[in-house]
C-alpha cells in the first residue's frame, strides 16, 4: 500500500513511517518541522534525542530496505500539496500535519489563530488535491476525542440516529471542545464530512484518545528510529508527562482534582489501529468516524499507576495537584464508545503498567533531557488567557 | 446605545447603520471595501448605485444631524481591530465583516480557503479584543440558517433537550451545511460558542433566513443612503435576484425543481429583528442563537410571487427552470422554530407582495445597469468544482 504522511516528523507521524516501512509499505512524507520549534518556543526539546530527517530516512533504508521519499515542504502552500500528492499517487493519505495543542492555542490571540488557520487550511488543501489528482485515495484524518467534550450522554462514533418530536434521523453528533486547538479538529472533521458527501472522497476521522508511549517494538533496532516525546505543558500529553517527571523525581501533576477522565491507548495501539483503518478503507463517498482509545481512566489514577511503576524501579515520586489551568469539567460522566476498530481486529495491549514500566526505563536513559527543563514542568498557559505558573493545591 | 459595525460598507451592515443612525444611537464601523471587490470579480456590479463612504457618512450628518465614525481596515488584522474597539467603547459589536456566498467559496480552493479563513480570523479578531478591552459589549453575529441545512427533524433555535440511551442532556443542535461558506459560519459559531463559555462573553448568533428587498424606510430621504443589491450569482439572493431578472424581461430561474425551502425576511425585517437583538441584549456568558425569518417558502412559489408582481407593473417574464448548480435536496423537510424574537416584540411584515412590488419599482429605474450585465444572470460555479453555466430544463 502507498501510504503519504502529511507531518511525518511528528510523534505519531515518524512512528507510523517505521510501523508501515518495517511492514513493506510504500512511504512518503512531507514535513516543515514546526514541531521541533513549537516545543523550542515552549522551552523544551523532546525527551527522546530525535535526528535529523535525513538520519531518519537513512535508518529506514538500513533496516527495512525501502525508501521513503521526504518533501520538505508547507502543507499550506496548495501547489506544494497538489504537486506532491500527483507525483505519489498514494492510496491512502494520513493527515498529521496540524499543530496538536490545547495549551499552545490558548497563549494568545495569535497562536489562536495559527493553529485554527494551520489546522483548516492543510486539510483543505488535502482534500483539495484529492479531488483534482487522486479522488480513489482514503484519508485518514486525526482527530481526537476532545471533540466531543463531556455531554453526559454515550458517545457515539461521530453519528447518532435521534427522535425529536416525534421525527426520526441520523445527525452527527454535537461536539463540545475544549480548547482552540480542540475546536480547530471539529472545524476539520465539518470540513472532511462536507468533502466526501460533496464529491464523493472516502475519509476516515480518528477521534484518538490521549497517546503514551516511547516506542513501537522496531525503534529499539537502530537509535535513529526513535520518535519524539514530549513534556512540556504544550506537547507533552498526560502519561508521557508523568513519566518523565518521575524519571526526575519531580512530582507527577495532575490538574485540579485530576478526576478528568479520558480515553487512553498506547503508542503501539495507535499504530495498529491506524494500520487497521488503512487496510480496511472507507467506502467512496463514506465519512468514517472511529473512537480510537483502549480504555478509560481518570488522570490521577494514572499518576498513582505511573508512581506505583516508578517505585518499583526505585524512583520516589509524589503525587501532587496543581491549579487547573485549564477550563473543564473535573467530575464528568464519560462513557464513548469505541467497537469498531475492534470490529476491524483491533487487540487491545490489556497491560498498561507493563507500558508504563518500559517509558520509565527508556526515560532514564535519558533523564538529563528533562532535568535540564525542570523549570518548564509546571504549566503556565491558562484557559483565561493569563500567563501565571499553577500553584500546588 | 453606541454599536460598532463591522463591515458597514455591505448590503446590511450599511443598511444597520442608516437604520440606527436614524434611531438616535451612535454608530461606527470599519470595512476594507472587499465585497466591492468581490462583485467586480464575479463581473457584476450593484444594482442599485451606491456612494463612496465619504458621501455616505456626510448624508448621514445631514439627514439626521449625527456623525458617524469609521475607520478603514483590515478586521484580520488584531491590532486593527483592538484598537478600533477600545477607542470607540461599543456597547455592542454587530459582526457583518465576513464573506457572505456560497458560490464564491465553492470556485476553487484558493476561494474555499480564503472565504473559510477570513470569516473565521475576523470573529476571532473580535472575541480576543472583547474579551481584551471590552468585554462588557454584546456580539450580535450574522449567522445563517443555512448552518443547520435540511435535517428530517423540526430545527430548534441553537440548542435542543435530548433523550438518548436513557440519558438527557441540552446540547448544540448538529449542523450540517451545504457550502464551504456556510460551514466557515458554523466554524464562527462554535468558536463564538466557546468564548462565551470560556470568557463569559455575552453574544447573539442571528440564525438568518435569506433577506430580499431594495429599501428600509429612511433610505429614499437622499439618494446616498441606499444601500447595495446584487444580482449575481454569488452575490445576488434568490428574491433580489428574481426581481432584477424580471425588470429586465430576462427569465426568473429557480434551480433544479426549485422546491427547496427556506426562511425569508425583507431587509426592514432584517433591521427590526437585529435592533431587538440590540436592545435585549444576551446576559455575560451567555450564547443566545435567535432563528432570524418571517416566512418559509419554495423558490418557485417566489418565482411565481415575482412573476404574479411584475405582471400587475406591466413586465411579463417567464419562469425557467435552471439545472442546479449546487448540491441540495430540492425535496425535503423544513420546519425550523422562529419564536424567540416574537417574543422580544417582532413585528413581521406580513405583505411579502407588497415587499417585491416596491422592490420592482425601485430597480426599473436603474434597469440599465442590470441589462449590461445580462451575461451573469445564469450561474456557472457548480458544486462539483466545474465552471459551467448551467442549462435550462
Amino acid at each position: 500500500m502507498r501510504v503519504f504522511i502529511a507531518g511525518i516528523d511528528g510523534y505519531l507521524g515518524w512512528s507510523l513511517a517505521v510501523h508501515l516501512t518495517a511492514r513493506d509499505h510504500e512511504v512518503a512524507g512531507t514535513d516543515l518541522f514546526l514541531r521541533r520549534q513549537w516545543v523550542e518556543e515552549m522551552g523544551s526539546q523532546s525527551a527522546i534525542p530525535i535526528s535529523t530527517m535525513g538520519e531518519r530516512l537513512a535508518a529506514l533504508k538500513k533496516c527495512f530496505g525501502k525508501t521513503c521519499s521526504f518533501a520538505e515542504g508547507d502543507l499550506r502552500d496548495y501547489e506544494f500539496v497538489e504537486r506532491t500528492v500527483r507525483d505519489f499517487r498514494p492510496d491512502a493519505i494520513v493527515h498529521f500535519g496540524e499543530c496538536p495543542s490545547a495549551p499552545y492555542s490558548m497563549i494568545d490571540v495569535h497562536h489562536a489563530v495559527f493553529v485554527q488557520t494551520n489546522n483548516l487550511v492543510t486539510t483543505f488543501n488535502l482534500l483539495f488535491a484529492m479531488k483534482t489528482v487522486r479522488s480513489e485515495a482514503h484519508l485518514v484524518k486525526l482527530g481526537t476525542m476532545g471533540e466531543y467534550g463531556t455531554p453526559n450522554l454515550d458517545i457515539p462514533e461521530g453519528f447518532f440516529e435521534i427522535e425529536y418530536r416525534g421525527r426520526y434521523d441520523r445527525l452527527p453528533f454535537p461536539r463540545q471542545a475544549g480548547s482552540w486547538y480542540h475546536w480547530s479538529k471539529v472545524h476539520g472533521s465539518n470540513n472532511i464530512m462536507f468533502a466526501c458527501k460533496l464529491w464523493g472522497l472516502r475519509a476516515t476521522d480518528i477521534m484518538q484518545g490521549v497517546v503514551f508511549g516511547t516506542r513501537i517494538d522496531e525503534m529499539p533496532g537502530d537509535e535513529r528510529l526513535w520518535t519524539r516525546l514530549d513534556f512540556d505543558q504544550a506537547f507533552g500529553t498526560a502519561i508521557n508527562r508523568f513519566c518523565c517527571q518521575a524519571v526526575i523525581g519531580h512530582p507527577l501533576t495532575p490538574y485540579g482534582k485530576g478526576h478528568q477522565r479520558r480515553g487512553f491507548l498506547p503508542l503501539r495501539d495507535s499504530m495498529q489501529c491506524l494500520t487497521l483503518a488503512l487496510m480496511n478503507p472507507a467506502q467512496p463517498g463514506e465519512y468514517r468516524v472511529l473512537n480510537q482509545f483502549q480504555e478509560v481512566y481518570d488522570v490521577t489514577e494514572l499518576a498513582l499507576k505511573v508512581q506505583g511503576e516508578a517505585r518499583q524501579l526505585g524512583l520516589d515520586v509524589q503525587v501532587r495537584h496543581l491549579e487547573n489551568p485549564r477550563a473543564e469539567m473535573e467530575d464528568h460522566y464519560y462513557r464513548p464508545d469505541h467497537q469498531r476498530l475492534l470490529d476491524l481486529g483491533y487487540k487491545p495491549t490489556r497491560d498498561v503498567d507493563a507500558e508504563i514500566r518500559t517509558m520509565l526505563e527508556d526515560l532514564i536513559t535519558h533523564r538529563n533531557r528533562i532535568d535540564g527543563r525542570r523549570d518548564i514542568l509546571i504549566p503556565d498557559v491558562r484557559w483565561d488567557g493569563r500567563r501565571r505558573r499553577a500553584a500546588f493545591i
